[in-house]
């Protein structure tokens, strides 16, 4: 295994500053590591056209602690970006320069432009988007793109950022509906003439502010949260929350479940810019991604020279980057998958299920994941899978969806499958989706069971409520069947169908060997 | 890092064959594979003398499967042995001999001294035990060791299997009294005669029996459990659990939680048996451990050629065996370790807490430990690292000790420390032990925040309600002392004192540099 390369991306936003670094090799990567500070360096910028002494001693400090950070842990590439606040700041050049001094950091200002593309770069390499609208809200600035057939094809940046608009109309706190008025009128006008907005469909929506709505809305609705990775935020659920935001002082704000608490005086005008762009565009969802500018940063490096540089299919990338970092043997978990998806196919074949295409991908997912648990341990690792596809989310799915890979893992051995904790977040039917697809797993990891990958190939023939299974083999499969034929229980309750299970091939040729 | 070595011990039981597969390298060592069946090898042996046609069938059938998963998981090592079934059977050689020319496998055939030694290496290698006795309780045989200072003085093992005295006592279903009374008789005429038992003392216990007898009570008592590993099984809950076993036709008995339901059959025998010896030993308390015969087999070859092959420390070797398995930067985790421990130091000799060396080894395991989720991904690492802590366990560790070194890791950022779902576990004074381990750890990983190691060393003056730390550097330290003056909220919560922060050496050089 190559040693991992890694990227530290710094984000000089209007509101915090991040450090992120990323590290990747071998067909995986993932976050190592984070330093975020409520930096705050646009504060008092609207009033004055300037950055602020306080705020710039702030930034200048944390920049020191980031360049000591970055020294010490020896990260073989740097990038740190500024944007709105930064960009549009009189005195950009003064605090560029004591930042070089200070921390020795060169300090690139990202054009409107600039960061416009890298969030489009998040969104479209972390969410299914094919054709709508990615909304990207920071402190200072507000970015949409225009995404057709996954390529951006229409930008444009507004001063409209959360830190901008609580200065400029919701300083009085709690604020009056007359301010309340106010922004929504501003937000209104400034979007009125974007004539590629309306007429809904896919919205996606990047930055602190999205991230705060959705798991708010998500906590109020009761859901399981692992995150708010692919959460959909209905407009109806987002107008509720700005009621109920625009009641409270800031602090109290800060107190919501979701919101955070340095982010209680912003939240509110945040909130109203989105509830804006879902107003002018006619959208009824806006999806959440936890990737963002940073993420955008990295992308371009990880994936470049493909131009644009996204993956081939997120939903695959998400699966084997995965895979990748927890792998188990892939020999193993190839030929499981394989025999699942070959089961599963015979039985939609045979009448017995639908044979929907999204359930297929999400066995297909479970399958390639069902082992990783064993990376922690493997007493339970069936469990410890789980968790690890629910922390680590799996972009581009949905929650439900993550939760029912979550739960194929879960249920690929030992135990009954139930929904458990995310019924919630179920749909009609994934009930008997679950039941189905852990069946195929259990059989196929079964068939694996002496993990020599001597069944091929299977077929099936259901008649008079049999499921004929016969396994197709270069090498005795007297273990496999033996495995298999003890989940004749979870098949049937699946299924509604006895298994039978026959074998061509040689008969244990290889015990005697 | 070297290539992992890997040893599969197969342990052919009177109740079940065991495969495990135990991998080894650099420090750390884990179980990486298991199969379990249930072949019941001894069933009718009490009766006739002889392994019985079917059982040995069966036997044969798992034989040849481990057989094949070894040659396709290319095991480096295999190790068969047999215990008590086999080794007592008229017919040993014949099924040795049908063995050996079905799966090719070279049973080695333990002796009762053999198997009692290995059942000691597996406690005295997993709990921490130093003198006491050391109860093996399997489907045909018990050993009893007696081991002072840490070593095995004394070993006699008994026909006294759950499987043996299940078939001889209580093969009417349910029991009645006096085949009840019958086998507490005959348990307590065996064990007349030890001259070394008695008076009490520690006592562990190993082997299916007691895993699940310990998951039982602890399930009825309502505890948290993420395994069995240290749990004490008080006598009067013993006592309980045989109560309502007795009341029980088999089938029901493998339905209450914890009793696997394979053993519902025999865990009544097993149960009484453990009592039988709780009673002639005056036992108040069993302590489990998961470990057993397959263990000691394993430990005997990853510890030579220390005689006896003994970790020099359990509770640190559990510790040391986490860290090296998932473990983050050494040089940073050393750091944080040792300021967390000056810091509680320099508080106790103020006078502010007991300065308990309990309590600093659970504090300096959790500052060993406290990283170790980043291994699975870096945003929430505190909580995977409390996953990985009670999902692997710290065989020495009590489980209250595990939940707190637990929770000590998740606390060591984000969040106000509570003793959350482990509260059942927990003694007096234990929330206060985790506000004052977790408060030094956040100050100490917070002084560590630059990772940088420029902090070498603590002192601390506590007067009139305010600690003042002096930290002792060769670098500037303007970074950790920052980031740690944010934390002066959960020190003083913990501590009652105000946190001042001053620093000795070089002023901002690095950063200049």
């Amino acid at each position: 295994m190559s040693k991992p390369r890694s990227l530290a991306v710094i984000d000089l936003g209007s509101n915090s500053f991040r450090l992120v670094v990323f590290s990747s090799a071998d067909g995986w990567w993932k976050r190592t590591d984070e330093i975020h500070e409520t930096v705050r360096i646009g504060a008092g910028l609207e009033a004055t056209g300037d950055l602020q002494p306080e705020p710039v001693e702030r930034a200048l400090e944390t920049l020191e602690m980031y360049a000591h950070f970055l020294r010490a842990t020896s990260v073989d590439e740097v990038r740190p970006v500024a944007t709105s606040a930064i960009r549009d700041a009189g005195n950009r050049e003064a605090v560029l320069g004591a930042a070089k001094e200070r921390s020795g950091l060169e300090i690139e200002v990202l054009s409107t432009a600039d960061e416009a593309y890298y969030g489009y770069l998040a969104a479209v390499n972390s969410t299914a988007i094919s054709d709508g609208v990615v909304l990207d809200l920071g402190g200072g600035s507000m970015q949409l793109t225009r995404v057709e057939g996954r390529d951006a094809r229409e930008m444009r940046s507004w001063p409209l950022g959360a830190v901008r608009m609580t200065e400029r109309f919701l300083a009085k706190d709690p604020p009056k509906p007359k301010h309340l008025r106010a922004l929504r009128d501003h937000v209104a006008e400034a979007l009125a003439d974007v004539d590629w907005l309306g007429g809904g469909g896919h919205l996606v929506g990047i930055g602190g502010t999205t991230r705060n709505l959705a798991a708010a809305a998500e906590l109020h609705a009761g859901l399981p949260s692992f995150g708010v990775q692919g959460f959909g935020l209905r407009r109806d659920a987002l107008d509720g929350l700005v009621e109920r935001l625009a009641e409270l002082p800031a602090e109290e704000r800060g107190k919501i479940p979701g919101i955070k608490s340095g982010r209680g005086d912003l939240i509110l005008a945040g909130a109203m810019v989105v509830q804006g762009v879902m107003e002018a565009g006619g959208f009824d969802v806006l999806e959440t991604t936890e990737a963002g500018l940073r993420e955008g940063v990295f992308f371009a490096s990880l994936l470049a020279p493909a131009d644009p540089p996204l993956f081939e299919d997120v939903r695959r990338a998400s699966v084997h980057n995965l895979a990748a970092q927890y792998g188990a043997s892939e020999a193993h978990v190839g030929r499981v998958a394989r025999l699942a998806l070959e089961l599963w196919d015979e039985l939609a074949s045979a009448g017995r299920h639908a044979g929907d295409p999204e359930e297929r991908e999400l066995l297909a997912a479970a399958a390639e994941l069902h082992d990783i648990g064993t990376a922690i341990d493997y007493d339970d690792h069936h469990k410890h899978s789980r968790y690890l596809v629910l922390s680590a989310g799996l972009p581009g799915y949905s929650p439900r969806e993550t939760a029912l890979v979550g739960q194929l893992c879960r249920y690929h051995r030992k135990g009954t499958p139930t929904l458990g904790d995310f019924a919630a977040l179920a749909r009609k039917g994934d009930e008997e989706l679950l039941a189905r697809g852990s069946a195929v797993l259990r059989i196929a990891e079964q068939l694996e069971r002496s993990r020599d990958q001597a069944v091929d190939a299977v077929d099936l023939e259901v008649s008079d409520g049999v499921a004929q299974l016969r396994l197709r083999a270069h090498d005795d499969v007297t273990v496999g069947r033996w495995a298999a034929e003890r989940q004749r229980d979870i098949f049937e309750r699946a299924f509604g169908l006895r298994l039978e299970i026959s074998a061509d091939g040689p008969a244990r040729p290889a015990a005697r060997r």
